[in-house]
C-alpha cells in the first residue's frame, strides 16, 4: 500500500490498511462463528473456515448502501458458505461489533509496531545521550542564545519526551466490542439461553482474538479516544525532536545532520533533512485528528450515533497509519543522526559572553563562579538513561518477542 | 477507488485520487515541456508526448527518499524518454511547482464536480420548497416546539445555506504554481534569456493547463486555504440539512424519510437514514481538516517550508474527496427526500397552544390576532427561489456544459 | 468572574482565572524564596512574606513586552520588597518555571473540583440507574427504533462513560517545573553549591506547593497534553449524555426533562433543556482545544519554544474553565433529571413489532422466544453500579475531604 | 481589558470584549425600539433612550439560566424603563437576533481595526521591499541553502500573503440577524400588520446599526464562518512572516532583528523576538478556532441549534480578539524590523557554490551564465508593490477615514 499524497506511507505496510481492516473483520466473523460452535449454540458442522478471499472493492462499494461495510460482507460470506454454517454467520452480532472489534485488532498491530519502533528509538537515544553527555552546546530559548548545555542533555530531553509519550503504550487496552444490536446482547442471550452463557461466549471470543473482554462501549468511546491521544502524543514527541534536528541542521547552525538526507533534482548541493520534514508534517496533522475523535465521542447519541461513529473509522485509521510512518521515520532519523560537535562548540563560543547570570548568582552567594555552568545536566542525563533502562527491561512490553 | 474506512468513497471516482494526482503531475510536466518547445527554448525535437503509463507504486515509494513524489517521477520520465526530450523534462521547474500545480488541477476537477452536484441540489430544493411552501410544520428551537412554520420555509433555509456555501465556487481561482527552485524563476530566465520571456512562458503553460496564471504562492498559501474553507463551507451546509433530515426522520417525529434508507442485517423493520448519517460524518470531520490547512499555512517559513507544505497534500486531498462524496450523498438525499405532510401537521397540532406570543403582540397593537402566524415565511421562500434562479442562470458557472 | 460569551462561566468561580493564575505565580515565587531560605542559600532575613496585593492589570500589560507575565511580576515584587529579600526573589528560576508551575497549581484545583463533580454525578447516576433498572425504553440506532432496552441500561452507559473519563483523574500528575533558564538548574547549582542540594531544593519546593517533584519538562509537554486529553474526555462523556437528554427531551419523544429548564422571553410554553444545550456547547469545542495543545507540544524547539509554549496558556485555561462549567452543568442536570417512564414505554410500544430478530434467533436454536429480549441489560447495570461503588470507595480520591 | 494568559490582549482594547458585547446588545435593543417607534408600531412616547449603565456581571450570571444573555438583559431593561417603553422593548425579537446582531456589530469594529493595521503593515512592507529590493540574501528550502534571492523578494512575498489574506476584508458582510422566534418575523408581521412593513422595519434597523439588511441566517452560519476563515487567513499571513523573522533572527543567521525585543530577567544578553513569538502563538491557535466555527455551523439543526449556536460566541470572540492583538503585534514588528544586509550577504556567501543549477541551465541553452541568478525577483517585487498601491488606493476601504 502506498499513498502518493503521503510519502513514506508504504512504510506502514498493511497496518491499518483497507486489506488489514477487511482481514480483521473476517477474523471477527470467524472467531464469533467458532465461539458459537464452541459454546454449543451452533452445531459443530457449522464450524467451518470462512472464505478469506473476499473482494475488498465489492465490500467497500456495498458499504455505501448500508453505511458500513459489515452488512455487505456478511451477505457475501453467507452466499459463499454452505449450510448450516451460512445460517450461523454473524448471528448475535451487529455491524458495530464487527467494525469496532476489527478496528481494535488493527490498532493492536499498530501499537505493537509502534512499541518496536519506540524500543529502537530508545536504544538510539541512549547511545546518542551517552556519546554526547559531555559535548558542549548552546542552549537557546525563544530562538536566542541562552546558556551552555550539552548535546546529551538535549537528546536526554528527547528521550524523556519519548518515554512520556510511550508510557501508556503498554497499558492501553484494546477491548473487543461484542454487544449485539443495541449493546444488550439480547440475541446472544436468546441463542445461548442465559446471561452467564452469553457473557462467557463474548469473553471467550474476545480472548480468542487477543483482545480484552469488555462490556459494550458502543456509545462510550474512551477506548478509541485514548488510543487517539496516545498516537498524537507520540507524534508530539517525534515532532519536537524533528524540529530540533531541522533547526540544528540549518547550514548556519550545523549541529545536526540526517544520516541520509534527500537531494534535489536541480540543486546538487542540497542535503535536505527529509526525515525531519516528514515527521514534522505528521506532527502538524495529528492533534486535529485526535481532536476529531473527541468531537465524535462527544456527539454520541442513542444506542448508535448518527454520524459520530462513522466519522471515527477513517480518522483513527489515518492517524494510526501516519503515526506508524512517523515512527519509522524517527527510528531512521535517530539511527543515522550525525552530531557535529565542533559546530556545536563553535556556536556556543560564538554566542559570546553568557556568564552574566552565573556571575550574578556567584556574587549573591559570595563565591567564585564554578568552573562550569551546566547545573544538573549530567544528573538529568543519568535520570533519562535510568528511565530508558527501566523501560527496556519492563515485563509485558508490547514489542517483546 | 474505494475506501473501506469511508463508505461511499467510490462515488468520488478518480477525483483527487492517487491516480488523478499522478496524471496531473504528468500533465504539468508535459505542459512545461511543450511550453519550453513552443517558446523556442527547447528544440522542436524535444516536443514529444511523455509516457503516461507510469507505475504509481514506484513513484510513491520513491517519494519517501525525496520527501515528495516529483524527483522520482522526473527521474523515471527521463529514463524512459529519448534525447533530446529527456534533457528538457522538468527544466526550470521545482518539485513544489509540480505538486502544487497538480493539486490545483485535481481541485479544479473537484470543484467542477461539486458545482454539478450543487446545481442538482438546487433543483431538488427548489422543487421541495415550491411543493411544500404551504405545508404546515412545527418550528423548533433548542429542540423544543416554538412556533408554526412551513416545510418550505425550512427547505428554503437549506437552499439559502447551500447557495451561501456555493457562492465562492465559481469565483475561487486555481492558480498554477510555476516559480522554480525558490520562486524566482531563476532557471527559466536563464533558459529563456529574459524576464518577460520567462513570465510569458509560465503564463502560457498555466493557460494551457486551464489554470490561472499567477505569481508564485509557494510560501503564501491562501489559494489552498480558500479552497479548504470553501469545501468545509459546503460540508457545513449539507451537514445542517442532514441533521434536520435525521432528526425529522426519527420515528417519533416522522416528518422526513430518505427515499431509500439502509437496512439492518438483523432488524428488518429498520429504515436507517444512511445518506444523512454519512453526510453528518463528513461534516464532523471537515472543519478540523480546513483548520489544519490554516495551521500549515501559518507555519510556513523560508522559501519552502520544512513540513508545513508536506502536511497540506493529504489534508486537502482527504477534505476534497470527502466533500465530493458528501455532495453526491446530498444530491441523492434531496432527490429522494420524502416529506410526510400529515406527520408534520400532526406534530404542529400536538405541540399545543403556541399562540401566546401572537396574542401578546396582538394585544400590544390592539388588534385581533391575524389568521396565521407565519410572518414573512412566504416572502423568504420567494427570496430563496429567486436567488436559486439567479444562481442557475448565472453565466460562467463551473458546471455549465 | 463572568464571561458574557460563555454563559455559566461564573460557576467556575476563580478556578483558572486571571486572579488564580496571578495568585499561583505569587505562590511559586513565595515557595521558592522560602525554599532558598530553608536551604540556607538565602539568609533567614530574606524569608519574608511577599506582597500579594499585586495589580493584575499592571502585570498583564507588562507581559506584552516580555512575552510572559513573570518578568514584570518579579520586577514589581522586587520593587516592593526590602533588602535582602528583594535580592533573592526569583533567583535561580526562569519565567517558564513560574508560568508552568502556576498553571499546574491552577490545574490541580481544577482537577479537585472536577473530582467533586464527578463524585456527585456518580451518585446521581447510581440513583437513576437503580431507580430505572426495569423501566422499559426503546433503544435506537442511527436515530431509528431498534430493540427494547431499559432507561437504567442507558444511564448505566452514561455512568460507564463517566467512569472511563474520570479514570485518569486521580492518576494524572501535576509536576512542578523548576529547571532554571534552560532546564539545567545551572543557577541553582551555583547558588546551592552542589547538584544534590539543587535537586533537593527543587524537590522541597515542589512538595511545599503540593505538586509532584519532577525533572524539567520545559520542552516535553506530555504533562500538559495529558491533562488536556483528560479534560476533553470528560467533556466527551458529558456531551454524550447531554445529547441523549436533549434528544429524549424533544416534545415528540418526551422521555427526559431537565429539572429546571430555561424559559423564553416570548414563548411561555417553552421548557428548554438549557443545561444539556450548554454542555453540548462545551463538548463541541473541547476536542479542538485539546488538539491545539498537541500541536503546540509537537512544535516545540530549542530549550524554550518560540510560540508553541505561549499558545498553551490560554488554551489550557479555556479548556479547563469550560470543563469545570460543563461539570457543574452536568451535576445539575443529573441531579434534577426527570424520567417519564410512561412516555418511554409508549415510545417503545409505538415502535411496533421489534421482535423479528428475537424470532430469528429463537428459530435458529429451536426454542420458543424468551419472555423478554433485554439480554444482559441487568448484568450491565450491575456491573456499572459495582464499578461506581469501587470508584466512590477508592482511596486517594482527589475529592476526598 | 487584559488577559494574563494572553500577553498583549489589552492591545485589542474593548474590541470584542464583554463590555463591547453588552454595549452592542444594548445598541440592538435601542435600534429596535427606535425602529418600532419610527414605523408607527410603538407610540412615540416609547421612543426613549434605554439605560446603558447595565451591570455586566448581573447579566452574565443570569445568562446561565436562560442559556444566553438576552432574556436577563431584557428583563433588566424593562425593569428600569417606564411605561410605555418598557412594554415595547425587544418586542418582535428573539434572543438569537440580539446575540447575532451584536456579534456582527462587534465584528464590524474588529474588521475596521484590522483594516487599519493591514494598511499600516502594507506601508511598512512597501518600505521594506523598496529599501531591500537589491539586498542579496540566501533563499532556503526545507531549511537548506538553495539559491540567491533578495531580502526585498522575501518581504514582497510577505506583502503578497498579507494582501491575499486582506482581500476579503472589505468584501465581507456583517448582516443583521432580525428574524424573530423562529426566523419568520411572525411577531413583527403581527405588530406591523403586513409583510412589507415587517421587512421594511428590519431593513431600517439593520441600516441604522450600520449592518447589512439580510434574511435570517439563524441556521445558516456562513456569515460567521466566512469571518472566521478571514481572521484565520490573516493570522496565517502574519504567522508566516513571523516565522521568517524568528528564524532569520537566530544568532547564527542574524538577518532580521525586532526593533525592540524582549529581555530576560536573568540573562541580560538576550534580545528575544517577542513580537514574532507572540504572533506565532496566535497563528498556532487560529486554525482550530476557525475549524470549530465550521463544526458548529455543520451541526445546526431545527430553527435554533441545541448547542452549536452557543459554541460560536466565545469561539469567534476569542479568534477575533487574538487576531486584533496579532495584527497590532505585526504592525509593531514590521514598523521596527531591522534588516542586517551584511549578515544576509554573508550567509549567502557562506552557503558556498549555489551555481550548479544555473550552470546546468546555461549549458542546456548553450550560453554563458548570466551575471546574476535572481530570475524575475525584481518583477515580483514590482508586482507586489503595484498591488499594494492598488490596495491602498481602493475606494470603500474599511479603514478609510
Amino acid at each position: 500500500m502506498t499513498d502518493l499524497f503521503w510519502p513514506g506511507d508504504h512504510l506502514a505496510g498493511d497496518l491499518m490498511s483497507d486489506a488489514a481492516f477487511l482481514t480483521a473483520m473476517l477474523a471477527v466473523e470467524q472467531a464469533w462463528l467458532d465461539g458459537l460452535v464452541d459454546a454449543g449454540v451452533a452445531p459443530t458442522t457449522a464450524g467451518i473456515t470462512l472464505p478469506t478471499d473476499v473482494d475488498l472493492d465489492t465490500v467497500a462499494r456495498q458499504a455505501d448502501s448500508d453505511g458500513n461495510p459489515v452488512s455487505g460482507l456478511v451477505a457475501l460470506l453467507r452466499d459463499r458458505t454452505p449450510d448450516p454454517a451460512s445460517r450461523w454467520i454473524h448471528r448475535g452480532l451487529t455491524s458495530q461489533d464487527v467494525v469496532d472489534t476489527a478496528l481494535m485488532l488493527c490498532l493492536r498491530d499498530v501499537l505493537t509496531r509502534l512499541a518496536e519502533d519506540v524500543r529502537a528509538q530508545v536504544d538510539s537515544l541512549v547511545a546518542l545521550t551517552e556519546g554526547h553527555r559531555h559535548t558542549p552546546a548552546l542552549a537557546r530559548t525563544l530562538t536566542q542564545p541562552a546558556l551552555p548545555t550539552t548535546v546529551g542533555t538535549r537528546t536526554a530531553a528527547w528521550l524523556t519526551g519519548l518515554l512520556d509519550a510511550a508510557d501508556p503504550l503498554d497499558r492501553t487496552e484494546q477491548p473487543a466490542q461484542l454487544g449485539g444490536a443495541v449493546g444488550t446482547l439480547a440475541a446472544v442471550v436468546e441463542l445461548t439461553g442465559s446471561v452467564p452463557a452469553a457473557v462467557e461466549l463474548t469473553s471467550r471470543v474476545a480472548t480468542r482474538l487477543g483482545l480484552t473482554p469488555a462490556h459494550p462501549w458502543h456509545t462510550t468511546r474512551a477506548p478509541l479516544t485514548r488510543i487517539g491521544d496516545l498516537l498524537a502524543g507520540l507524534c508530539d514527541a517525534w515532532g519536537h525532536l524533528a524540529a530540533d534536528v531541522a533547526t540544528g541542521g540549518r547550514a548556519e547552525i550545523g549541529e545536526f545532520a540526517e544520516g541520509q538526507g534527500g537531494g534535489s533534482s536541480t540543486m546538487p548541493h542540497k542535503n535536505n533533512p527529509v526525515r525531519s520534514v516528514l515527521i514534522r508534517r505528521a506532527a502538524l496533522t495529528a492533534g486535529p485528528l485526535a481532536g476529531t475523535l473527541h468531537t465524535a465521542a462527544a456527539t454520541n447519541v442513542d444506542e448508535r450515533a448518527d454520524g459520530a461513529w462513522h466519522a471515527e473509522w477513517a480518522t483513527i485509521a489515518t492517524l494510526a497509519r501516519r503515526t506508524v510512518v512517523a515512527g519509522a521515520h524517527t527510528t531512521d532519523l535517530l539511527g543515522g543522526l550525525r552530531v557535529d560537535a565542533d559546530r556545536a562548540a563553535a556556536n556556543l563560543a560564538a554566542a559570546g559572553d553568557l556568564a552574566a547570570e552565573q556571575a550574578t548568582m556567584a556574587t549573591l552567594v559570595g563565591r567564585q563562579p564554578q568552573s562550569t555552568y551546566l547545573g544538573v545536566a549530567d544528573y538529568l542525563v543519568d535520570a533519562a538513561l535510568d528511565r530508558a533502562a527501566s523501560y527496556v527491561n519492563a515485563p509485558n512490553r508490547k514489542d517483546a518477542p
